[in-house]
C-alpha cells in the first residue's frame, strides 16, 4: 500500500490525465438554472448536477481515478476505504467496473440508502461507530487483513485530481463565472476546485459552504491551522469529517472564504431546491444555496457556479417531514 | 369567446407555428437516461424531463401557445380555465408573461403546492368541488362574469398543438425511437404526441399510460367511444379528467395501446425514479414507468421515449411516507 504522505500533491497535469482516464465511467453532468432562485438570490446561479452522476455523487470521479490508475498487480488485492457514504459507494462502483474487490468501513448510523447502494455495487461493508477515532481503528484492521489499496475519501492526491475534473467540466459549460461555491467536509471537492481554478481560472472566487454544527473547516481557516472535531452532529451527513494535510494545503492557499449555515437554513434550502428545481439532492448539497441566500452582499450580481454534490438521500426520512 | 367546436383540428403546420411562438417562454427540456432502469426494463429508456419545464410541467407549452396566439383585443379580457393543477399554473404563468389576467377554477382538493404556485404567478383561483360536474358549473359562472377567453386544459386545438412541440423536441434529441409512452388523463399530451408522430414519424408506437383507478381512457379505447367517469380516485391527480372529442380523435386514430397500473405500482415507480434518477416527479408521471415495468414483453429491447410530464408535487405529503 502506498502511503499518502509519500505521494506528491496533484498538479493540473494530473487532472487532465484523470479526466482522460475516468471519462468512460462518469457522466458529464448537466448544468441547470432556475429563474426563481436567480430572483431570490439576485445572482445568476448555475447548478452543476453531480446528483445525476454515476453512483449518485461527484465522489465517483476521484474513486474512479484511483481505481483505474492502479497497476494490475496493485489492483489484485482490491481497494478499501472509510467513508460517511458517497465515497464508499463510488469506490464500490469503480471497483465493480474494474472487477476488483472493495471493502468499506462505514458508521453504523450512515443512511440506509447508502448502505443499500454499496451492497448494490457488490461492495463489502464493515461497520464502525460514528466517530473518526472508531472509524480509523476499525479500518486499520481491515487493511491489515486484506492488503487492499487504501483510497482515502478526500486526502488522497488521486482523489483530489479526480474531483478537480468537475470544475474543469463546469468551466467548459458556463462562461464568465465570478465564483464557485461547493460544500466542505474533508475538503476533497473544494481542493479539486482549487486545483483547477488556480491553474486555469485564478480570477474566479472559491467559497466553501459548511454547516454551523460541523464548522471545523471554518474555524481552521480562521485559525490558520487544522482544527478537527471528532463527531459533529449535522443533517449534512457528508460534511462531518475533518480536513487533512493535503486538503488543508488547497483550502488554506486558494479558498476565498468559508461561509456557514444553520441546520434549519440547510433544510429550507434543500426543500426549496426540490420544490423549484425538481431535483433530489442530499442535505450536504443544500449548504451552498443556504449560504448564498444568507449572504446576499457576497453574491449579488455575480455569476455563481454551485456544485450539487450528490443525491443519495433516504427518501423515507425527509428532514421536513416529522413522521 | 371562441367555441372549441368551431375550431378546426390542429395540423403539423400549427405545431411548427406553436413552437416558433412559444420558444421564448419555454425550456427545451433535457433527456435523461438511467443505466439502472434500462437494466430493470431491459429496454433503453429516454426520459424527457418536462418536470424541469417552466412552471414545472409540459402544460406550459399549450398554455403559452393559446395565450400568445390571442389578438390584443381578445387578450384584453384575460384568459380563464378549469384544471386539476398544472394547466392552471401554466396558464397563469403564460398570462403573467403577456401581462393579462388569468382566472382558474380548481378543485378545493387540489394539492396545496399547485394552489400556491398559481397564486405565485398572480393567477386568481375560484374553488369548486372535485367533480367534473361541479367544475363545469362554477366555470360557466366565471366566464360569464369576466368575458375571459376560455383555454380548455386539453381539448383546445391550440393547447394540443402546443403539447405536440414536446415530442417534436424529443425526436430531435433522441434518434431511432421505437416507442413513446406518456400518461393519459384528458389526453392533451397524448394527442400532441399523436399529431407530431403521425406527421413526421408514423413508425413510432404510441402508448398511453393510465391509472387502473381512473381507466376511463382505457375503457373508451376498448369500447370505441368516449366513456367518462365523474370523479375517479387516484394518487395520479393529473389524470382524473375524461377524454373530450378532439383528444378522442387523436387517441382513437393513432394510439397503439393504453396500458394501466395500480396505485401501488405507480407509487413504487415514482419512488424508484426519485431514488435512482434523482428527479422530483409527480405521481402522474410515474405511470409510464409503472406500465413499462409491468409489460416487459411490450417494451423489451426497444428504444422508448418516456414523457415525464411534471414535477409539482406536495413535498409534505409523499405517498410512501405515512405521517
Amino acid at each position: 500500500m502506498k502511503d499518502i504522505a509519500d505521494m506528491p500533491l496533484p498538479t493540473f497535469d494530473d487532472v487532465i490525465a484523470a479526466h482522460d482516464r475516468i471519462r468512460p465511467y462518469i457522466h458529464c453532468t448537466p448544468v441547470l438554472t432556475s429563474e426563481y432562485l436567480d430572483g431570490l438570490s439576485r445572482a445568476e446561479l448555475f447548478f452543476k448536477c453531480e446528483n445525476f452522476q454515476k453512483a449518485g455523487a461527484f465522489k465517483v470521479r476521484g474513486a474512479s481515478n484511483a481505481v483505474f490508475g492502479l497497476s494490475d498487480e496493485m489492483a489484485e488485492k482490491g481497494v478499501a476505504t472509510h467513508s460517511s457514504g458517497n465515497h464508499a459507494l463510488s469506490l464500490s462502483y469503480a471497483a465493480g467496473r474494474r472487477g476488483i474487490p472493495c471493502t468499506v468501513v462505514m458508521p453504523r448510523t450512515a443512511p440506509q440508502a447508502k448502505k443499500d447502494a454499496v451492497r448494490g455495487y457488490d461492495g463489502k461493508i464493515v461497520e464502525c461507530e460514528p466517530s473518526t477515532t472508531s472509524r480509523e481503528a476499525v479500518f486499520a484492521e481491515v487493511v491489515k487483513e486484506t492488503g487492499a489499496e487504501f483510497v482515502h475519501p478526500y486526502n488522497d492526491p488521486r482523489v483530489i485530481a479526480g474531483q478537480a475534473t468537475c470544475s474543469r467540466e463546469m468551466l467548459e459549460q458556463v462562461e464568465n463565472l465570478d465564483a464557485i461555491v461547493a460544500p466542505i467536509g474533508g475538503g476533497g471537492m473544494i481542493s479539486g476546485t482549487c486545483l483547477t481554478l488556480s491553474s486555469i481560472a485564478p480570477h474566479i472566487e472559491i467559497y466553501a459552504a459548511e454547516p454551523e454544527q460541523a464548522d471545523d473547516a471554518y474555524r481552521s481557516f480562521k485559525a490558520g491551522h487544522i482544527i478537527a472535531d471528532d463527531a459533529p452532529v449535522t443533517i449534512a451527513d457528508g460534511l462531518k469529517v475533518p480536513l487533512k494535510e493535503n486538503t488543508w494545503h488547497f483550502v488554506s492557499n486558494y479558498v476565498t472564504d468559508i461561509l456557514t449555515a444553520s441546520e434549519q437554513e440547510i433544510i429550507d434550502a434543500m426543500k426549496l431546491t426540490w420544490q423549484r428545481m425538481k431535483i433530489v439532492m442530499e442535505p450536504s448539497c443544500a449548504v451552498p444555496l443556504a449560504v448564498i441566500l444568507k449572504n446576499p452582499d457576497v453574491f449579488r450580481g455575480k455569476r455563481v457556479g454551485v456544485i450539487v454534490t450528490g443525491g443519495n438521500v433516504d427518501l423515507d426520512k425527509l428532514p421536513w417531514i416529522t413522521g
